[in-house]
Formats: C-alpha cells, sequence, structure tokens
C-alpha cells in the first residue's frame, strides 16, 4: 500500500489555494487527510476535491499535529499568524505568502535549486517565490552561463488576480460600468484600472519601492545565487485577469552569442521558447501552463551587450499553487 | 489685420488629425483657408471645425500650392505619396508618420529642440518624433546635465489608438464579446488584446525590431543630441484606448542626487511631476493634457547609480497633434 500524507490548506478558498487542490487531485498527489483551512469569514463554505465538496475550516481552530504538510496560501496574515504554530507542532510548511524570512524559509523552484532541500532543518519550511520572482529566474538561471550579467531591468506587468478575488470582481465590474458610460466608482482600486495601467501595485515605502518590488529583487538574488545582482524592477498593475507578462531587458559586459541564448532557453525545464516569428502572451500561451513562455528575444539595438526578451507565466498556476505542489511532491519524495 | 494662413490637413479623419483640428481652433491658430484631406475611402465625410462641418475631400486630387502649411497626419502611405508634391509646391510639411528621414525633416520637440527650427532650408519640412519619443525625451531632457547615461531601458505600453479608430474600435468590440462570453473572434489584432498584452506592435525586422522601437532609439538619440546613447526599447500594446504609459530604468555612472533628479523634473517646461506618495496614470491623469506626465522617481534597490521613473502621456495630444500644432506656432511666427 503506497504511504499517504496529512495535508493542509490554509487560505483554501482562494484562487492559488482552490489551485492547489486541484493539482493535487490532478497529480495524485498521495493525500491522506485532506484539511481545508481558512479564516473565520471563509470558513464554512467547501471547495471541491475528488467529486466531493470538502467542508473549509477556521484554522484558528486547527490542531497542526493532524497534517504532516501545510501548504500557506491564505495571505502575510495568515502565515505570520499560524506558520510558527505548524512548525512547533511538526508539520512541514510551504509558504506562498512570502512574510517568511529568507534565512528561516528559503524560495525554492525545483527546476533552478531543489538541491537546497537536502540542508533544510525539520520540520522543514520552504517557500514559493513571488511568480514574479519564479518567472523570471526560470529564464535567467539557463543564461547564466551564457552571459556576465551587469544589470537586470524587469517590468514586471500583473494580473489582477495577484490581488486576489475582490481585485478579479473589481477589473470585471468596472469594465462593464465604462463599457455602458455609466460613472466609476473605484471600490477595491482606488482609481480606473480598466482600459488603464497603473503604475504601483500595493503600498510603497519611504524609497518608493513596492513589496513586491523589493521582493522579486531580493527572491531573484537568493534564487540565482547572486547575491550582488543589480535588478531594476517596477511591477505595474495591469487590466488583465489571470497571467503575468515581463519586459526584461539584460544589460552584460561582452557582446552576446544570441544563438546561444536561444538554443539555452529552448532546452531548459519548465520553459516553453517561442520563435522571433511570433511572440507568447499571458492569457493566450501561458494561462493553466505549467510552463513559463518566453519570447521577443533579441539584442539591443546598435549594442551588441544587451539582451531583450518577453517572459509570459500564469501566475496562480506556475507562479504559485503549481511551484508549492511540486515542492510537495520532493518532499514527501526525500526529504519528510 | 492679423496675418492668416492657409492650411492642409491630411488624413483630417483620423484620430490625431481631428484633434489637430479640434486644436487649430482651441488655440485660435489664425487659419486662412483650412483643406482638409484624406484617401479616396474617407474623402466625402466631414469635421466639425468652428460650428461647421468641414468637406474632407481626396488628397491625390489636391494642389499644394493652395497651402503655406499641411500637416501630415495619414500615416506612412499618405506622407510618402504626397509630402514630395507638397514640399515641391512651396508647401511647409510638418510630418507625424515618421517616414521622412531624419536627415531630411528633423524630429522636433518646441520644449526641447525649437532652435532646430532656424537652421532649417525652406519651404519648411520638419517631423513630430513618435509619442513614445516624445514623451520619454521631455522626461530625460532636463535630467541630461545631472546625470551621466549609461543606458536608458524603456518599456513603452502602448495605447490601441497608436494603430488608429479601427484598434479602437476592435479592443471595444473583444471586450464586450468576452465579458459577454461569446467566442472571440480576432479581426484587427491577429489575437486576444482584451483583458491581455500584446509583446509587440506591429511587424519586427530581422534581428526582432519594431518599427516603433527603431523609431524610438534613433529619435531620442537625435532629440537628446545623444547619437551614441544605448536605448533598449520594448513597445507593448496594452488593452487601454487612449494614453501610453512607460516603464524607464536609467543605468547612470555615479550615484544619483535624487533630490536634484526630482526638482529638475518639477521645474521642466511640458511636464507634470507627481509626488511619490500618488502616482499618475495615462488615463486617469495624463489623456486630455498638454503635458506629460512623470512619477515614481525613485533610485534603485541597494544601487545609487539607478533611476526608475513611470511616464504616462495622451499619445494623440502631446504625443502627435499638440507637438504638431506647436511647431505650426512657432513656424509661422519666426520661420515661414
Amino acid at each position: 500500500m503506497t504511504q499517504t500524507f496529512d495535508i493542509a490548506v490554509i487560505g483554501a478558498t482562494g484562487t492559488v489555494g482552490e489551485t492547489i487542490v486541484q493539482l493535487l487531485e490532478e497529480r495524485e498527489f498521495p493525500v491522506g487527510q485532506l484539511h481545508l483551512l481558512a479564516s473565520i469569514e471563509s470558513a464554512g463554505s467547501s471547495v471541491p476535491y475528488k467529486g466531493k465538496n470538502v467542508r473549509v475550516r477556521e484554522v484558528a481552530d486547527f490542531d497542526f499535529k493532524r497534517a504532516r504538510l501545510a501548504f500557506f496560501a491564505g495571505g502575510d496574515a495568515a502565515t505570520r499568524s499560524f506558520a510558527g504554530r505548524a512548525h512547533e507542532a511538526g508539520c512541514a510548511v510551504i509558504d506562498l505568502s512570502g512574510s517568511l524570512p529568507l534565512n528561516e524559509s528559503p524560495r525554492v523552484v525545483p527546476e533552478i535549486n531543489a538541491d537546497l532541500l537536502a540542508g533544510l532543518p525539520k520540520p522543514v519550511r520552504v517557500s514559493c517565490p513571488s511568480p514574479a520572482a519564479t518567472a523570471v529566474a526560470l529564464v535567467l538561471k539557463p543564461l547564466l552561463a551564457l552571459l556576465q550579467l551587469n544589470r537586470v531591468n524587469v517590468t514586471a506587468c500583473l494580473a489582477v488576480s495577484t490581488q486576489g478575488r475582490a481585485a478579479i470582481a473589481e477589473l470585471a465590474r468596472q469594465t462593464t460600468e465604462l463599457l455602458n458610460v455609466r460613472p466609476l466608482e473605484p471600490q477595491f482600486f482606488d482609481r480606473q484600472v480598466a482600459f488603464n495601467l497603473l503604475a504601483q501595485v500595493g503600498k510603497v515605502d519611504e524609497q518608493g519601492h513596492a513589496l513586491l518590488e523589493k521582493r522579486l529583487v531580493s527572491e531573484l538574488r537568493q534564487l540565482l545565487e547572486l547575491p550582488d545582482l543589480k535588478v531594476s524592477a517596477t511591477c505595474v498593475q495591469a487590466p488583465v485577469f489571470f497571467g503575468d507578462s515581463f519586459s526584461v531587458a539584460l544589460d552584460t559586459s561582452a557582446s552576446v552569442d544570441l544563438a546561444a541564448v536561444n538554443a539555452a532557453l529552448e532546452a531548459a525545464d519548465g520553459l516553453e521558447w517561442v520563435e522571433s516569428d511570433d511572440y507568447p502572451t499571458a492569457v493566450g500561451d501561458a494561462v493553466g501552463q505549467d510552463e513559463v513562455y518566453i519570447g521577443r528575444v533579441r539584442g539591443g539595438i546598435d549594442d551588441p551587450t544587451a539582451v531583450n526578451l518577453w517572459i509570459a507565466s500564469d501566475n496562480v498556476r506556475k507562479g504559485a499553487a503549481l511551484n508549492a505542489v511540486q515542492l510537495a511532491e520532493l518532499l514527501i519524495k526525500h526529504y519528510l
């Protein structure tokens, strides 16, 4: 008989939490008991799993001794309140909120740095990087042997689903009102996001950097093992429901062999490379797929040391839920 | 009695052409005869000017000796076919298509390089830069005395109006079909642009660069008088009707004094500077305004030699029609 593992999913009613449950089923993860958990507001609802509706219970009441592994997909507050309790109860923690410090819970993307899992103290704590860091790191990793990077410039155009269900509903509502020429009353966002781009996602610090921008820089450095990498990061809110897009410009210190760059990207794990006579888009290609899409690979204009790239990724799937489930698969095989 | 000037507007039925006519009225330009011209498909329609509907005639039939100054807002083909004829007839040409070479028809933005007009041979030929080059150059110009630029990285998220009325109608149609859960049948664009971002605007050359990207680089170099400036340019099609947004990362060779950068931007002509506790958007701020909006001015993360900026601009107005009318105002005062 195959060994099974009792699993907890915190934030089970959110877009990422629901996708984790769906992927556990799709990928035939050996789930024993499945404990779906959420804050008191969402407790009582249910989430489909293997043809049944599994009831969601309040996380505050849960005894983490009853789970071998917990996915924290419920945002910063839930992770800060309950990840420590899970850890003390001996439960492995896979965090998706980014609120655990890098030195306590390293960021791991299986295709990039799965080897880190071997060195983790038990009970294991490990984090998924932000969707942006995951996508960009998957593209940069196979290029590190080819390029001497001076600076990575990233403009990330993020889907509203980055900010959860309320943001998705707001984009739909704003769009409908504008198309019907009704007055716009912003609710979730503080201004018009439909048919517009917002220069900033969330609040910024005194230096003007948003949390997601700081995460992108620190997580890229850790994933690529380049602690001094210069990264210029701008995270923009696009009027897109699902799927992130990234415009990336690499500044390197020598002439770039673009054929070698293309070959390395085409061969890399976790990437779908698109030829230069076409290009990928978030919605048309990446959403619903396990791979991160890479296209528009080109040099600079009169500038042989530059490389320009376009990346499209499913922010909920490979950007979060899929990476988390892949980490869980590695943990139960080797490290739990 | 005030002197008046007979004016021709080619492409008078397009978004930019109509805005030129509207601005001639708003700014009380001393128009004598107003000749509205278009291709045979659009001839016969009319455009409002000073409370009357002015009939649009076919450009092929027009005798350019009848105009002192012609705005070419009808796209590449119209400019290539008729700008030469206008020039030979002694008519000053203000081109907005970008199809006249830089050495024949220099790009001028009044706030940046109006002095170039004095040296032009007559009849004058002068071009508006692309909306992207205009917006980015207006922001970079006041910084040149403060920064030693190594490279300018631009991701331009362009409105569909960049591609004319058919593109505007297509975004509205696609959005409506998706909201009504009807199957999407792309027409003007070759794929879904609603709730999506397209990595590329128009076709690309063998090196993978789109025409608008090449214009951005060459026009920035000419406007800023920095012929060797390294510019990394990516032009993206955003699901936005009007208003371009630009994420710009500057790589410089010394520590940047951000207070001085902010002060220079706040003081510059043609710019509206937004403090770091807020940010401008294309639709919410720039559209309908004469100024280019600049915000999110910040350094790099752990990187004192970087500057990050966000620019929002009305692509039809300051990006095209307003700049053209401002050029005409200077020409009739000093150089016609």
